[in-house]
């Protein structure tokens, strides 16, 4: 039995990534689908959550899968749904729903007619791409034919950072969104300890809107982004120009 | 009280990585700490095998540190540990050991020379970076001065990834260490299609040496990249031999 588990905190709709792969703990491969994929959900509307990258191996695939998808309204798997032995994230996401896995003849349908046109024979390797968890729906690929799948609340997306952006794109077409958090931030080229009182302050005064304050050293110089994010365009816009007041009170800007 | 907790497999020192930031989560900045921390894991012998990502919430990031902290032989968190109303995670991890956090003396000691003698002032903003749970160690810092720390297995640095890297090569002079995986990798110009199911008999045969393969894609190329790995560095020579034998058979390389 499939559980369709949507947690949802009124209109927010949260999510986790799950990121698969050996190649990203032994630090051969450095991923780039984490940041992509929370700058789209952020645009979109989506709360991204928690991220966790666990290896090839299935219980810890199926343990992870299984204590995210019922905490956040979705998740996104990357990696492993290649042809090789090591790809193991089809039938570990069929362990964690309970389900079996077994070749999609639509899945099949979709990579026959690509191979061919490029003349790729569609090996048993090949063939293992069309596996797919029991009432799974596929997610089309653009780039490289073998699609992804959602069952549930879980989206499984290929690692190759084209193609899971491709994936990710038909995914969101069917996804529920929520009120898209709006940020501004102002650079002050200090060192976060000059402003940090008042920036506290601050915070204190709008404790509706979300500030954080991101600082970085390079070429000697100090530099401090402060970003405050609200849903409420108006409050947003309040909070941003009273802490330019205050950062130009003190000379700090 | 403080718990030492460590998880042993025979030899085998293991580690999880939690990066702590919402602005990793919201896509605002993306993470260059997981793949460096894997990298240097991997090149001492130690077996990074999670990790996590988790806003500046301090209900998640206790949840986190006492998930992993009895699961792995090391935990090392990034982030939150500046002079700023978001920095809680010395407050987090105080509150997962469940033992106080206050100003430490010895960090106040090592930060207070250095300001001044750049002309900083120690503001109560910046004292709030001296604040370590009781029981923790000093992490050194020589970029920025302001120190990480250790607490039991968890061993605490910053998010900007030069401090972080500073921090991590000081933590590294007391980590237990275990086997270095040696690493061999082929590559191929083909799609992994094409070579998985010789590659999945070639893993059959040498169940003890672990064989990943890494496809990318590129201006109309196909590469994948055959990556095994094993602490007998005999044994790997061995495998790695019969699998280029294999694949010259087969005319693939």
């Amino acid at each position: 039995m499939i559980e369709e588990t949507h947690v949802s905190e009124g209109d927010i709709v949260t999510a986790a990534v799950l990121v698969i792969g050996d190649e990203i703990l032994s630090g051969r491969t450095h991923d780039r689908n984490i940041g992509a994929i929370a700058e789209h959900l952020t645009a979109i509307g989506i709360v991204l959550r928690e991220v966790r990258v666990v290896g090839d191996v299935r219980d810890d695939i199926v343990a992870a899968v299984n204590a995210l998808r019922v905490r956040y309204t979705y998740v996104f798997t990357t990696g492993g749904i290649g042809p090789t032995h090591d790809d193991i994230t089809a039938d570990s996401i069929g362990a964690a729903f309970g389900v079996p896995v077994d070749i999609d003849p639509r899945a099949v349908a979709v990579m026959a007619p690509q191979y061919a046109a490029r003349g790729i024979s569609l090996t048993p390797a090949r063939l293992r791409m069309a596996r797919m968890p029991e009432g799974a729906e596929l997610v089309a690929n653009d780039v490289s034919a073998a699609p992804g799948f959602r069952i549930g609340n879980v989206i499984v997306m290929a690692g190759v950072p084209d193609i899971m952006k491709s994936m990710l794109a038909a995914a969101t077409q069917r996804l529920r969104t929520g009120p898209k958090v709006n940020a501004v931030s102002i650079v002050v080229h200090r060192a976060e300890g000059d402003l940090a009182d008042l920036f506290a302050r601050h915070q204190t005064a709008y404790p509706d809107v979300a500030m954080g304050s991101y600082p970085s050293f390079a070429d000697g110089v100090y530099r401090t982004e402060l970003v405050l994010r609200s849903a409420d365009p108006e409050r947003l816009e309040e909070a941003r120009a009273a802490l330019v007041r205050l950062l130009s009170e003190r000379e700090l800007i």
